[in-house]
């Protein structure tokens, strides 16, 4: 289950142009197996090695401690790229991007330190099992520790994790924790089998008897958590907006390049290549008007939050607010952009290119499951209670 | 291949109120079935032994030789009630339904009635191999009669067809006949492997040798066919809008029992059902009143087409280019429609609703893979040109 | 005030044919004096009298009594036509043919047959002071009969109506009466200033002591109405469609002539004239794709009341409610498109022709102002909770 | 005609935070008297002295000549803001940004610093008669020099320009020159009367035996003008792109405030706020995010086209080409966003908000009028020749 005892040659080189060279090199790859990798939908063990040897999963990471020192902005720009490839990475490497941040907004400055630097050292990969629709998870006492009981039914990364941010009941109270995997009594199921992202590993955990001690805890019982432990949701938030907006990147990528290649010119058209036909090419500049736009929103969004997190400790729930409600603004700009434009590139391919042995489909699907991850059009009315009454959105998971 | 060597027992109520009632069942039934009938894929070849059975391959035949009787404005709501339950099925029956009433409009009427007759007797289905957008057979002259050689990459129904309209190359000019696909010579391969419509059989076939006889032909080589043999384009477009349409309004029935049953109320709805929260509603309120307008026009469409077409031999190239016309306003109106329905029902369902098992992305991809049969911009710009410029659209196997 | 002691030439030729072909040449009229009407925006007196000339205001009321004895999928296909020339004018024939119509559906039979009568031969024109969310007037006891004094903030056709229904506060009870305008202490302001549908003569009325008698009333005080009674509200609402409508007809036919007649083709366009541009070709196509999906919903909308109505005291509130949300569902998409339409227009007809002299504006303010009459998610939010749940609109002015 | 004579007490504080902050008064101020302004449609004479006297007309130009030195970035924000209160000012601010800095590119050093200081030192503005679609001026030889004769019917800022560029017929070929308009022969005549941008002040100008000398020439007749000397159309669509958002801006703006204190809440709604309106909320956030959207790509335009002006007389065809393809596609998404939220505002602001004392369809009419300007379609079309094609726009002053 756990990657960490794999032997990594990890590139050393870890410049930020170093870093987005690869990401692009990994996502070109990505892109020409990802029809197969859908079909196969299978937890994508070799994908994620390639990522930590690529030093990805350490690009947020201080480079103090070995890190590539990127801030957000970058962070999410890289997984935009990989989401031109294949959207089920990007996800998964956005996922530990915030799950591996967590720690520096959560703990002590200490305690963060060291379980960074093993992060980094060791090349870890981090999930959670968090998700506040699906309570099922129990923590008990026994000896001077706890022991960990249940089931969340979907838990991505499930398992690619060598380390997770879980929650657990505690004698009526929520309890957060981060632990390994490695313990025994973690076992990540084999039933994640949606239509879309399907690479993203997304099944049922359980634990038996999965040992928890006092040190993991994070935060107190149900103690509100301090501001900056909040960032962990527009920043996931963002995540999911690069990597719909980098799957509709990819969509529209792959779409030009069957026009200019495959598309023949209608028999109506009076052209002789479907590359000249007025209404594919003015659709062409439609969609790249709707994505750029959206990109450049997520960009700012990103931006607006990245300053927000920088004032650490002193960061307030109102900037906090504030920044959120710009990431969510991009949230539900991306949503509908990418929906739209991921179906709508068939107009401009045709009818042959529904081939299965393409599955440009997969595009679509992709963002189909996971724009449904919290409805768009309660995000829609945060971003207008911001707006219209002042009212930064309210802090949980989801917001 | 053909089926017409099994014995049916074909129900004998032919009347309009049990052919719609057996529709309605068969619809149930294979909505029931839809799920797995798509993972499948398979030539439906046991799907269409029922139609047979039910008598609806019969069901715009004259009664006089045991045919239903129906005109086209219910011909054409069976294949919309058959497309709720399975998209693919509905297809082929409004696919036979254009190409075994061709005979009546394109043959002299002996003929036409010894073939129509000959159609309901052995319940026969009909198919085609027109595609002008692929040609690929070839006549030659063989002792006192012809044999067909070549390839066609795409004919729908290739395996469940008993008899096919077919054209092909003849000294330089396009012949075009009709023959039963029991004669020596005809292939139909398993190569039919796209996102969508996965049912309807659309794979390519091959004719070696094929026989063909003088009395086969329709018309005169390369002459320009007769005003009403040139209905079947306005009709088979009618077909597409009805089994889009049709497809969408399964879409929606699906998302609604969905929606009673399994969605969960939003966290911050403030509602306990799913089905109270106020934005579902309204955007169900948005998907009926669509679906319905688009389906308002689709049945008037068929009723200008149908007029026009009831008058026979008698009826003028600008009527049949003004019913056409109104096809492909509502063509164009459908494709929009149930893109858009398809697409969005999840926003009613939810995230879990995107599970395999449920395949209900199936409506999207049948409805995005055939509405790239003609493209829709050029649909619209024929509307456009008669609407403006009063010119009735020209006649093709697209228009 | 009132029009009733004008000398009319009323045509007495009230047949279907003469009916309909009176309503086109007002229409065609109105069309070529729009502009000047719109700009100066006064109550549409001389309007009115050619209604009444033509017998358009008598169209729905039986023949026995000198009434054209249309039904009203007939009458509201007079509006539509009439809104394609000028849209305030077919709203007031709308407003007119519930408020006319309703003495059939609240009175008793005798009754009604009187006022009918009385409405037919002197060519009454009907309006209503009744909107509830603007209460606003109290009846009190004076002698025999009662006195009306208050102020209703928009009643259309204030000026042009000769009889009107109305409602007040009588002893904290709500009341209905039908009177007419011509008593003493109706006074109709000049205050309808608005930027659409600036002849519907919507300013406020002023009640100074007008007399009302007991046999003016209309039901019981407070008494929940028969349901045949309730039928204005679904039938206003489909004057309200096919007058949305018909305006966005006019709109697009206006477009049409201005690109055939003085459209420049665009410089990098490739062809001579702008109706020739693929680009206004296809949009025309669209435009008219939605607008004959529209119209044809609102009709068979129309049908589906109007078979309801036919029911007369037998139909049930459950009838009403399925017919009501028909007419809903046509009043959602109605809203959309004449929305789009008539902004959108002026893509095909280019930049000169926003000169003022034109006014093509004003049918997007026409129905961007009424499509405000009562919120369009609320309308869609009912259609909702019909088809998810089952439940018919609740019964109200609005609904 | 010239407002140079004027005496101003032009606010000497150049700085980038003075002008940002002057600008914000002005466009509130503005937003105050708006509907007035509108209503009257005269050419704004006294609000163009008001931009002199803040210093914003000199806002480009170098800090050594007395400029406030902001790059187009900045620029273009200050016609985004003023657009906020009011379009046709916004309009004509970036008009003559445009105008007056094309000195710096199509003269050469010397004499585009004598003709820039005395910009800047009698703070002029600079208005433009180069419309290719409206060729009508004609240059010929008299004496030592030139007359110019002929008509432009479309002329933006006939009445407030001071100088302008201008383009005649010398012998067959078309010659540009910069020219003041207190030169005896000019005439702006008031002749504009459009329903939207009101006081933009684009009536015809006629030009009578009007003088123009060898030095007022700009390039050489007919030569193909150097890429620097080509920026005026990026530059010219982005101030169309900023006037759109801001004045779409705007509009939320004024219907935000309607909201909070006059739309009333719907009697079905529950709430007893309309602010607290879930359907309200929800649009809101809806176009709160598009417009987020467009601006941020608005902002990333317009630095890359910024950057490619930096390079100087070194910037290459292909390098403004790329830079002008980020422009049109933010004209693309800019055009769809502002028509689409200036008309929907008023689902948040109701029935009430049509009152003609608001003017509150000025936005959508100034919006619907200006994006005319060159047709949607093909700016669609030119951005997707550069995606798919890999061709720059061909330069035009259109492109």
């Amino acid at each position: 289950m756990s990657q960490s005892n794999v032997l990594f040659a990890t590139n050393r080189n870890t410049s930020r142009e170093a870093l987005f060279a690869r990401a692009e090199e990994i996502s070109a790859d990505l892109s020409r197996r990802a029809a197969e990798l859908d079909r196969d939908g299978q937890p994508p063990l070799a994908e994620i090695v390639k990522l930590k040897s690529a030093g990805l999963l350490n690009a947020l990471h201080a480079p103090e401690i070995g890190g590539g020192g990127l801030d957000w902005v970058d962070g999410l720009k890289l997984v935009r790229i990989l989401a031109r490839g294949e959207s089920s990475i990007a996800q998964l490497l956005g996922y530990h991007f915030v799950n591996s941040q967590f720690i520096y907004w959560a703990l002590d400055e200490v305690r963060a330190r060291v379980l960074g630097s093993e992060t980094v050292a060791k090349n870890l990969y981090w999930g959670a099992a968090v998700n506040p629709r699906d309570p099922g998870l129990v923590l008990t006492r026994r000896g001077s520790g706890y022991v960990l009981n249940g089931r969340k039914s979907f838990s991505t990364a499930a398992h690619v994790s060598d380390y997770i941010n879980a929650n657990a009941n505690l004698d009526g109270k929520i309890v957060g924790f981060a632990v390994p995997t490695s313990r025994p009594g973690y076992t990540a199921n084999d039933d994640w089998d949606n239509f879309g992202q399907r690479l993203s590993d997304s099944g049922s955990v359980e634990f038996h008897d999965f040992p928890v001690y006092e040190e993991d805890f994070v935060g107190a019982p149900d103690a509100p958590p301090p501001v900056l432990a909040t960032f962990n949701t527009p920043l996931i938030q963002l995540v999911f907006v690069n990597f719909y907006l980098g799957t509709a990147e990819g969509a529209l990528q792959e779409a030009l390049n069957y026009v200019r290649t495959t598309t023949r010119p209608w028999v109506t058209s009076g052209v002789e290549r479907a590359a000249d036909d007025p209404y594919i090419l003015e659709r062409i500049g439609e969609f790249t008007a709707a994505l750029k736009a959206s990109a450049a929103l997520a960009d700012s969004a990103a931006a607006a939050v990245q300053a927000s997190l920088a004032r650490g400790q002193h960061v307030t729930a109102r900037e906090r607010g504030e920044a959120a409600a710009e990431a969510y603004a991009a949230k539900v700009n991306a949503t509908h952009v990418s929906l739209d434009i991921t179906s709508r590139v068939f107009e401009l391919t045709g009818a042959r290119s529904t081939a299965e042995r393409y599955r440009f489909d997969r595009y679509w699907r992709n963002v189909r499951t996971h724009t449904l991850h919290d409805p768009v059009f309660y995000k829609a009315k945060e971003v207008g209670e911001f707006v219209l009454n002042d009212k930064v959105p309210e802090v949980s998971l989801y917001s």
